[in-house]
C-alpha cells in the first residue's frame, strides 16, 4: 500500500464519518459489522458506503505484508516488569517470523499519542500491538479504519472490542488470591484495586467479592481501596487501611509494584511479613522471587500473552482470521512466603 | 545506499581482510588511521586498498540519511531499570528527531547477535546504539566497516575503542562511595564487583583501591567479591562477605541489582540495614527509592546518557563528526537511609 493509498483512504473513511456526523469508530463498526451502532446510523452510514463505493481494501492489507518488516509496540511508560515481559514473548515470536520490534513509550499523554498516531500513518508498520490499558484516544479504532491490524494486550477500559484483545483470568487471579488467604484464617483483608473504570480491575473486585461471600464473610467497604497500578499508590493505600479502626490482617494488592510499597510501609511502621500482616500480589513479575520476603502473587502469563498476541498480529497480517476476538490465558497462585495465618491478637496501630 | 552497493562494499572489505589475512576491524582501524595495527601490516594493508581502489563510502552514509527512519538498539537482554533508564532518554531524543527506536535483545547469545548482524545488513537502519557490554563478536566493528553509524553506551570491554562511546565516570563513582562509608567510620567495607575484564568494573574497583589507601585502610582481598551484575551475585556474594571470619561492616554492590540481593540475604539472616549493615549501590535505577530502606547509591545519568548517545548518534547519521569518541557524564552519590556508622561489637555470624 502506498502513502497516497493510504490517504486517499483516509480521508474517505474521514468523510463518510464527516458527512453522516459520527466518530470513525462508528464507520468502523457498521464497516466490519459490529454492534454497538444504532439501527438508523447504521442505515445511513450503509447507505453512504454505497454511494462512495467503498470497500475494505483486503487486497491493500495483503500487498502491506513482509512489506516493512516492522511490528510497532506502544506502551505506556518504559518501566516495570509486567511490560517487560510482555515485550520478552513479543521480542521471542518476532525473531522467529523475522520482524523487527520498534518500541514507543506515550507516557500517558494524549498529545503524544496523538502525534504517533499521526506518524505512524505516513511510515510503514506491518502492525501494532497496543500495551494501552488507559487511551481513550482510540487508536485501535484509527489503526484498523486504515487497515492497519492490530491486536491489544492486557487490561482493557471495556469487557468487550471490535479488535483482538489478549488478557488473563483476572477475575479468577482475584478470587484464587482471596480464596487462599481465607484458606489460612484471614477474614478481613484489604484489597487495593487499580483504576475502577478498567475492566480487568472490576473483574479481581468480583473475583474478591466472591471468594468473601462464598465463605460467608460479610464486604466492608472500608476494606476496599482504588488507586492507580504504581508503587506509589500501594504505599498510599496501605496507609489508609493501616490507618484503619479495625486494620485489616492481610493486603491483596492490584499488582506487585502496589505490593512493593505495602512492603515498604509494613517495613517504616515496623509491621513484620507475614507473622504480622500478610501481602499477596498480582502478575508475577521478575523481581517478587527476590523480595523480602519473597512475595506470594497472582501470576500472569505475561511472556506467553505477549508471544501470543505477535503470532495473532503476524497471522492478522497474512491475511488470516482469528478464531476468537478475545483470548485469556490462565492466572495462577504463586505461594512464596509472604502469607501466613493472622495473629490472634489485633494489630496495634503504628 | 541500495542492497547491491551494500553488498558489493561489504565484499570489498572481506576481501581486504582475506587477502591480507587480518581481521575486518583491522582493516577498518587501518581505513580510519586509528592505532592498534602493526608498522607493516598497516602498510601491507594500505597497498592493497590503494590497489582495489577502496574508499570509504562517506558519500553513502549521507545517502542513507533519514531514508528508513530507523535507529536499532542492541541490549542484553529485556530486565532491569538501568536498560530502561537509557532508553527513556533516547527515545527522548528520537522524539525530537522524528525517528523510530527499533529494540533487539541478545540475551547475551553469540549466535543471536550474529543472527542479529545478518539481518541488519539486507534491512534498513539509519545507526545502531549498542548496550551490549559483554559482545565478543565484534559488532560495532563490523556496522563500521559497512559505513553503518554506531555508538556503545555503558560498560565495556576495553578502554579505549575505534567507535564513539557514551559511559560516566564509573572510577569517581567507586572512589566516592568508598569514601562516604570510610567518613562514617567503617574501614572492613566488602565490594561485589562485576565481570572483571569489563574496564568499568575495573575502574570502580580502583576507585574503591583509592579511597581506602587515602585512608591509610589496608586492602583486604577477601573483601573484593568478583559476580556478574545480577540479583543472584549479590545474593550470592553477599553470603560469602557474611561467612568470613571478619565480615564488613558495610558492602559496596556492583550495581543495585546487586544491592536488592544484598538486602534479601541480610533480610534472611536477620541482620538490620543500616544499623547492623550498610549497603551502598550503583546506578540508581527508578527502584531504588522505594526499597525499605530507601539504598544510598551512585547515580548514574542513565536518561542523560541515553539521550547524548542517541544525539552523538544523529550527528553521526547527519555526516557531522564528533568532538570526541568517548563522553563521561558524571556520576554523583545519592545519600538515603542504608547506611549508618559501624557497631561497636563484632557482627555475629548468621
Amino acid at each position: 500500500m502506498t502513502l497516497e493509498q493510504k490517504q486517499s483512504k483516509r480521508l474517505t473513511m474521514a468523510q463518510i464519518a464527516k458527512e453522516a456526523g459520527v466518530s470513525i469508530t462508528t464507520v468502523s463498526k457498521v464497516l466490519n459489522q459490529l454492534p454497538g451502532v444504532g439501527a438508523q446510523t447504521r442505515a445511513r452510514i450503509q447507505a453512504m458506503i454505497e454511494q462512495h463505493d467503498y470497500v475494505q481494501n483486503h487486497a491493500a492489507r495483503h500487498l502491506r505484508k513482509g512489506q516493512s518488516g516492522l511490528i510497532d509496540l506502544v506502551i505506556m511508560r518504559l518501566e516495570g516488569g509486567y511490560d517487560l515481559g510482555i515485550m520478552h514473548g513479543v521480542q521471542e515470536a518476532l525473531e522467529e517470523s523475522g520482524h523487527r520490534l520498534v518500541v514507543f513509550a506515550t507516557h500517558e499523554d494524549e498529545a503524544v499519542e496523538r502525534r504517533w498516531l499521526r506518524r505512524i500513518q505516513d511510515q510503514s508498520t506491518d502492525g501494532v500491538l497496543l500495551l494501552l490499558p488507559y487511551e481513550r484516544i482510540g487508536i485501535a479504532e484509527m489503526l484498523m479504519a486504515q487497515n492497519i491490524p492490530v491486536v491489544a494486550i492486557g487490561d482493557r477500559n471495556e469487557p468487550t472490542t471490535n479488535y483482538p484483545t489478549i488478557g488473563s483470568t483476572i477475575w479468577l487471579g482475584g478470587y484464587t488470591a482471596t480464596e487462599y488467604l481465607i484458606s489460612l484464617g484471614h477474614r478481613r483483608i484489604g484489597i487495593i484495586a487499580g483504576p475502577l473504570h478498567l475492566t480487568t480491575t472490576r473483574a479481581r473486585l468480583a473475583g474478591y467479592r466472591e471468594a468473601l461471600e462464598r465463605a460467608g464473610i460479610p464486604v466492608d467497604p472500608a476494606l476496599i481501596c482504588e488507586g492507580n497500578y504504581f508503587l506509589g499508590d500501594g504505599i498510599k493505600q496501605a496507609n489508609a487501611l493501616l490507618d484503619l479502626e479495625d486494620p485489616p490482617t492481610a493486603i491483596f494488592a492490584g499488582n506487585d509494584a502496589q505490593a512493593a510499597g505495602v512492603y515498604q510501609v509494613l517495613y517504616q511502621r515496623q509491621v513484620r511479613i507475614p507473622d504480622e500482616m500478610s501481602v499477596v500480589g498480582f502478575d508475577d513479575v521478575m523481581y517478587t522471587a527476590q523480595m523480602p520476603p519473597p512475595l506470594t502473587t497472582i501470576h500472569q502469563p505475561l511472556a506467553e500473552m505477549g508471544k501470543m498476541a505477535a503470532n495473532m498480529l503476524l497471522r492478522l497480517i497474512g491475511g488470516q482470521t482469528l478464531e476468537s476476538n478475545r483470548v485469556e490465558l490462565s492466572t495462577s497462585l504463586v505461594i512464596r512466603d509472604s502469607c501466613a495465618p493472622p495473629r490472634t491478637g489485633p494489630l496495634l496501630n503504628r
